[in-house]
Parts: C-alpha cells; sequence; structure tokens
C-alpha cells in the first residue's frame, strides 16, 4: 500500500509514524518543500528568546530516524499537482518532475504567515516572518546585532516574540492594527493583559495599537524604521510581521478538493476530503468546533497532532473519529499566562447564543500564601440552556488550569449549574478555598437566576 | 427566625454569613467551644514553615466583624445538649448553663484529631496536633528551640509539617505506620512521591514507614524521644500526632440523629439530617461520592464551604443540592506536588468497578524548556464502560492542573473515548503536544479495546 503525505512538520510528520506502526508494510512517502521534518514550530520564539541554545531540541525526529523506520522522506520537493483520476501526486525534486502513485493521500501543507502588502517589504533585510526552522535561526542571529525591533501584529506570535526581545534587552516596539492586541480574546481581557505587561518589571517595549503599518524604510539594503500610516516613524534593525496565516491549500483546489471556511480543506470527522482516498489534517483543514457544532479555522500545533493521528489510522482502515476543537491555548509573556478555550463573549453572541458573563478578578492561591497573584478569569455561558460556552483567564502560572479545568466540562456540555458544586483541589499553594471557577459559577447560577 | 450554628470554622462561619445576607432579619447566633471563629485551618502548616509571619492573616473573619453584622458569636462556649423536641440547645458559657431556642439549627462542629492511645502520651510537653489557631501558634513557638521533631503519620498535614519543619532547618523523622505513606494514593504513587522527596536537594529529615509509635520518653515535663515497636528510638524535642481525625458527632448521636459512614452525621443532598429542622455540614457530616454514589467521609475545607453554603440556603428556605465530593485534593512537600480526583485503583476495586489504569511519567512541558520537569500520572477508568474514575499525579506545580482537569470529567460523567481528543491548552512553557492527560487516555482507549 502506498501512502503518500504532502508535508511533514506537526500533522504530516504525525500520520507518517502511525502510519508506519500501524501497517509496516506500507510504503509511507513524505514529500515537503521545507528543510525539516517533525519540529515544534511553536518553540521557535523560545529558542530566539534563550530559553534553549540548540535549535535541534525543537526537532522531535529527524529525516534519518524517519529513513530508519522504513519512511521515505524527500526534503525541498515540490509538490505541483495531486492527480486524483490516476492517484498520483506531480513531484519535483531537484527540477525533475516525477509521478507518484499513492493509494491513500495525506495533504499537511500547513499554512504560511501572511504578508500585507507593505511599501518596501522586500526591499530590505532584516523583514522576516517566524514559521520555520531557518526562520528562527535567522532572526535569532540578527537579534544579536539589533538595539530596534518592530513587531508588527499581536497575536501570539507576536506577543511571544516580545519577549524573546525584551529578555535580551532588546527595545522592541509591537504594532497591532486594531484596538486590541491579542484580539482572539474578549476586549476587556485583552486590555487587562496588555496592563499586565506594561506594568511589568520591563520597560524596554512599547506598544501601539490602531497603528497601520505603511512603509519600511531603509538605507541600501538595510532596514532602518518602520513607518505608519499615522506619521509614526519606529526605528528599527530587524522588522518581524507577525500578522497571522493562510491556510496552503491551492494544491487541493486545483486538484479539485472542496474547500471550506477560510480557503481551509475541508474535512469530515474521519479527516476525509471531498476527493476519495484523500485526507487533509493540520493547520490546512478545517475544524469543527465542539460548542458550536460550526467550521471554524483555528490552526494550532496541538490540533495538528490529534488530527495527523486520526487522518493516518482511517487511510489503514483504523476507525477514529475527530470530534473538533474548542479553541483552546495559552500563552505567556513577562511573567504572565494567558489563556483561553470555548466561546469568547462576542463569539458566543456571534454564534447566535444569548451569553452570560461572570468576570472575577481574584488571588490564585490564598492571599496569605507569597506567592499569591491577582488573576482575572471570565466565563461565558448561554443564559437559556445554563450551558456552559467558554472561560478566558489572564494572570500568574494557574491561569491555564481554570481554563483546562473548564475544557473538560465543554466536553461534556455541562451546565453552569452541575459545575458550580466541582470538587477542585484545594491547598494554600495553589488555590483559594472556593477557587476563582467557583466564584464565577456562583455569579452566572444567578444570572441564569438557578439556585446553584 | 432563630437559627443557631454549632461550631464555626469553615462550614459553620459560612452557614453564618450566608444566611444572614439572605435573610438579614434572623436571629443568627454562633456557639462555639473554640477560641476563634472562621480560620484556614489548611494555612497552619504554612504559617508554622514561615510562609508569612502573622497568624491573623489566617483568619478570614473575626468575631467582630460578625457581630457587627448582626451575628451573635459565643466563643468557648460548650453546647451541652442538642433538644429537639422542645428545639433548644443546652449551652454552658463561663460555667453558665442557657437553653437557647431556635427554628433552625446548623451543626457543623468539625472534627477533632485522633490521638493513638500511646505510653506517655499525656506525660510530657512537646507533643502536639495540629487543627485549631493554638496548636499552631504553640506548635510554631515550640519549634524555635527544637534540634529534632518526630512527625507521627505521613498524611497530608504529616507531610505539610515535614516540609515546614525541615525549611526551618530542623531534623525531622516522619514515622507512619503503615508500608507507604500519602497512603490515600495508590501504593505506586506514594512511593514515587517518597522517592522525590527523599532525592530532593533537603536531606536533614528521614521517612520510617511499617513502624508503629510505642512510647513517648521524656525527662521530668520534657519530652526527650520517641520509640517505636520494633526497638528504634528517635531523640524528639517536640512531636506532633498526625494519625487522622475523627468526626465531633457526639452530640448528634446523643440527639437521636441518624449517624451514617465513620460516625458522621448522616445528611441528604439538602444537608438536613434526620432530625427536622437539623443541618449538618463540613468536616463532621457525611458525603456522597460522586462516582460512586456511595457515602463517604473525606473531610476537606473546601467542601466545608460549600456545604455550610448549602445549608445556609435550605435552612432558609432557598434550594440547594449538594451532589457530593470526588475525593479532590493537592499538597505540596518539598517542591513537590501531589494531586488527585476521584477513585484510585484500589478504590475502584472496592466499589466494584474493573478498573483499568494509566501511568506516564512524562515531562510536564516540552523537554526542550528549562522548567520542564517529570511528572508521574495515573489515571484509572472503567474497563467495561470507559468511564474516567479518577486521577492521580505527582510531579512539579502543574500536576494539580491535570487532576483538576480530570474534576470537570468526573462531573461529567465522560468515557476515556470521549476525552481521548479533548482541546487542552498548549505552549512550550505549559505543557508537551500530547499532554500527558491525553497520553494517559490513548493508553486506556487500547485497554477499553477501542480506537479512540
Amino acid at each position: 500500500m502506498d501512502i503518500v503525505i504532502i508535508g511533514a512538520v506537526a500533522a504530516g510528520a504525525k500520520a507518517a509514524a502511525k502510519v508506519k506502526r500501524l501497517l509496516p508494510d506500507a510504503n509511507v512517502k513524505i514529500y515537503t518543500n521545507d528543510t525539516h521534518v517533525s519540529y515544534s514550530s511553536c518553540g521557535l520564539p523560545y529558542f530566539i528568546e534563550g530559553n534553549f541554545s540548540d535549535y535541534k531540541m525543537l526537532l522531535v525526529r529527524s529525516p534519518e530516524e524517519f529513513r530508519a523506520g522504513g519512511i521515505s522522506v524527500n526534503l525541498e520537493a515540490n509538490v505541483e499537482k495531486i492527480l486524483p483520476e490516476t492517484k498520483n501526486i506531480l513531484v519535483s525534486v531537484d527540477n525533475k518532475s516525477e509521478l507518484v502513485k499513492y493509494d491513500k493521500l495525506i495533504i499537511a501543507t500547513g499554512a504560511s504567515p501572511f504578508k500585507p502588502e507593505i511599501a518596501g517589504i522586500n526591499d530590505y533585510d532584516g523583514i522576516f516572518t517566524l514559521r520555520k526552522i531557518e526562520d528562527g535561526i535567522n532572526i535569532k542571529e540578527r537579534m544579536q546585532y539589533c538595539k530596534n525591533i518592530v513587531i508588527i501584529g499581536g497575536g501570539y506570535i507576536g506577543i511571544e516574540l516580545l519577549e524573546a526581545f525584551v529578555r535580551n534587552g532588546i527595545y522592541t516596539t509591537l504594532i497591532h492594527n486594531h484596538e486590541h492586541i491579542m484580539s482572539v480574546y474578549d476586549p476587556e481581557i485583552s486590555d487587562i493583559f496588555r496592563k499586565r505587561l506594561e506594568t511589568s518589571n520591563e520597560t524596554n517595549f512599547a506598544i501601539y495599537t490602531n497603528e497601520i503599518v505603511s512603509e519600511f524604510s531603509g538605507k541600501y539594503s538595510e532596514l532602518k524604521s518602520v513607518k505608519t500610516l499615522s506619521g509614526k516613524e519606529f526605528p528599527a534593525d530587524m522588522a518581524i510581521i507577525c500578522a497571522g496565516v493562510v491556510p496552503n491549500t491551492s494544491l487541493a483546489k486545483d486538484a479539485g478538493i472542496e474547500l471550506g471556511i477560510h480557503n481551509t480543506i475541508r474535512v469530515n470527522k474521519l479527516m476525509r476530503t471531498s476527493v476519495e482516498d484523500i485526507y487533509a489534517c493540520g493547520d490546512c483543514a478545517e475544524k469543527t468546533h465542539i460548542v458550536t457544532g460550526q467550521p471554524v479555522w483555528i490552526p494550532l500545533g496541538s490540533t495538528a497532532n490529534k488530527e495527523g493521528r486520526c487522518a493516518a489510522m482511517n487511510a489503514v482502515g483504523v476507525h477514529c473519529e475527530f470530534e473538533g476543537v474548542l479553541g483552546s491555548a495559552v500563552t505567556r509573556c513577562l511573567n504572565t499566562t494567558a489563556a483561553m478555550t470555548g466561546l469568547t463573549e462576542k463569539e458566543a453572541i456571534k454564534a447566535g447564543f444569548t451569553p452570560i458573563t461572570a468576570t472575577v478578578k481574584k488571588y490564585d492561591k490564598v492571599p496569605y500564601m507569597p506567592e499569591a497573584s491577582e488573576m482575572t478569569l471570565k466565563v461565558v455561558a448561554d443564559k437559556i440552556t445554563g450551558l456552559l460556552l467558554g472561560a478566558q483567564a489572564v494572570g500568574p502560572v494557574g491561569a491555564d488550569k481554570r481554563v483546562n479545568t473548564i475544557t473538560s466540562a465543554l466536553i461534556g456540555h455541562l451546565t453552569v449549574d452541575e459545575f458550580s458544586n466541582n470538587d477542585l483541589t484545594y491547598s494554600p499553594p495553589y488555590s483559594t478555598t472556593i477557587d476563582p471557577l467557583l466564584n464565577a459559577m456562583q455569579i452566572l447560577c444567578q444570572k441564569t437566576a438557578k439556585h446553584c
């Protein structure tokens, strides 16, 4: 059985390994235009920060390891076409094209950084995006010579790079084109997050919101500054564009595979595409939101792993259903943790719910413990059914604990009432007698007019 | 309306405050034989350790605050009898007895340390139990002059005091009468916990298991050593007996109130006892285990708070049901966190389940992060139904996160299959791409022969 996998960062690499484990005789071939396979892209900001020094630590499994396991790995291979009629793909490696037959094809082409059209974007050295291993190596190398760095975009990657540069003593300007950084969160939660950063011990950075970058400016080939529409100019020895990602799906589209939301590849619970014997997984694939049942595109590494596994199982005939995602995510910036799962209030409204919310600002541990620190937790529920819809938290480490506790509640479709007496672990170094989660539930209970 | 509350540490204090909030005109009277009300008993080990220096930080609400809110607080009051026929209690304060009328009575008499019959136990200064504020103050004061301390009992309080003494530079011997300390956990998990303590940076302590303390020995009134049945003798300037607690229910029993498991007061979901207009809550009351539906006695402060609130609501006619407990708990000792929820494997067998288990030893964060640390997680499920039954974790902070995530799964009666693709938050400083919880679920899925 010929199983061909296009792309092998997270989903593709996982799929390849899983196929080979389930079906040792399968002829598994990986084709990727990347120079590396099976790596932790999410770890790049921490590599740049210097949390560890060898980028090889980001590699989960090397091409050699795959090959030793009987998997063919083709790096820097350009897949030109998928030909479903004949069940082949057309690949060019070293400028030679060849047809490669498949019985099952797994598309894991991922996503690429979105590059907005900004004047001068292609004119200077020092303008980067962060996605691949090389990006991380190049940014880290250049960082050594930088006094000023501009980050364009205040989402997860922008925020994580802010920490990386600031911790390396480089003055960093983060420019965001909307009113709130971390705009996936509800606005008041983003604002609390921002305020925590701006009142932290680190002072060598500035965040500008509602600013549109209009031009990169430089001398000869070197970037010197970043200009915005409002007329501001920020000195920059390097600029990183963190303006989101777009799914790599033109190959699928050209092959007549049905696309879904945001031009992702539409898949069912078995990770099957609209075309027989073709699966898709990871950042290029559409996902289903467990709370709404609606298609979404929330490309995250943890999801990619699960989808890769599931696609592999179904490709070899072992039944596996992937139920979907909650949009759970966490990030760290300058000792602040931000985490979320499920729907925000704004998403809940958009999805047709009648949300009620409880926002509590509480200590994460009993206040007499020296390490106790303030945390803001927002829980969203539906007024009509009482069902929990989501949670967001900003604070010290431990904010993510509260959010993870809600993930299971969302999977279990728990109501506020059912959650309200949840027996959470308690001890002074870990929580308050009545955990902030339970404080939030009490408020929500009152808002649903249930005495729980 | 006369609402009388006996006992006011956690459950009673919470009940008093809640009654007054719901029914401001109620005549609320607290009677307690304690010298303090409304305090965090769980914080005493951390006060002794020196995490904070003023014991008053443990007081949630002072008698004066209660009184300012219109609640009568009677300290050092000895309730001699409950007289359900006439709806009175007989109280003696300052050697004067009086009858106090109640419309609703809430019993929150708590539990007392169990004191085993050991030769010399009443003969020397320096032998303590830890339960009340005074105990904490006295132990902390004496600790200043101690070179050697013996702790008798390796449960939560014993373990927490071990840290407290060791961190104060005092050589500490912990003697436990069974094979495994922290015996509420499954034995192999207790052993991992013990090993982590014994391989920590702290060396000025020793743990002895399978040793029965037989004698306290001293000179004049001063304790000098603790002897065991096997003939060992440990020098001791102080000994703390941490041999569990017994519920304070003789008052209830004498009044004809039905008792339950371990001589606790039997209550229904409304926290009502068998006698009309009498409620019980907190450590003196029986609980229902949510996983088994069976009565249990797991006396914990977080539960006491919830029960106190629920008893108060029902006492004033606002419906509230307390569903029960999961036995969730967490503790810290010498940088190790141990946490659990639901059933252990041995409890699952006892409860009639056919448990399957997955024990994973994994990093809590991606291994390239410098703060990544090994964690052991054991998840228990039922082979027949696939239902999750419980989890135990030992490791760094973050072990409690995994356990809390399972609490909601237990409340929601999730199966291994349903949990297996839970969308947990992921980022390198917080977790691995596939969280240890999900690794455990994959193993359990295989054991239930479901491909999930």
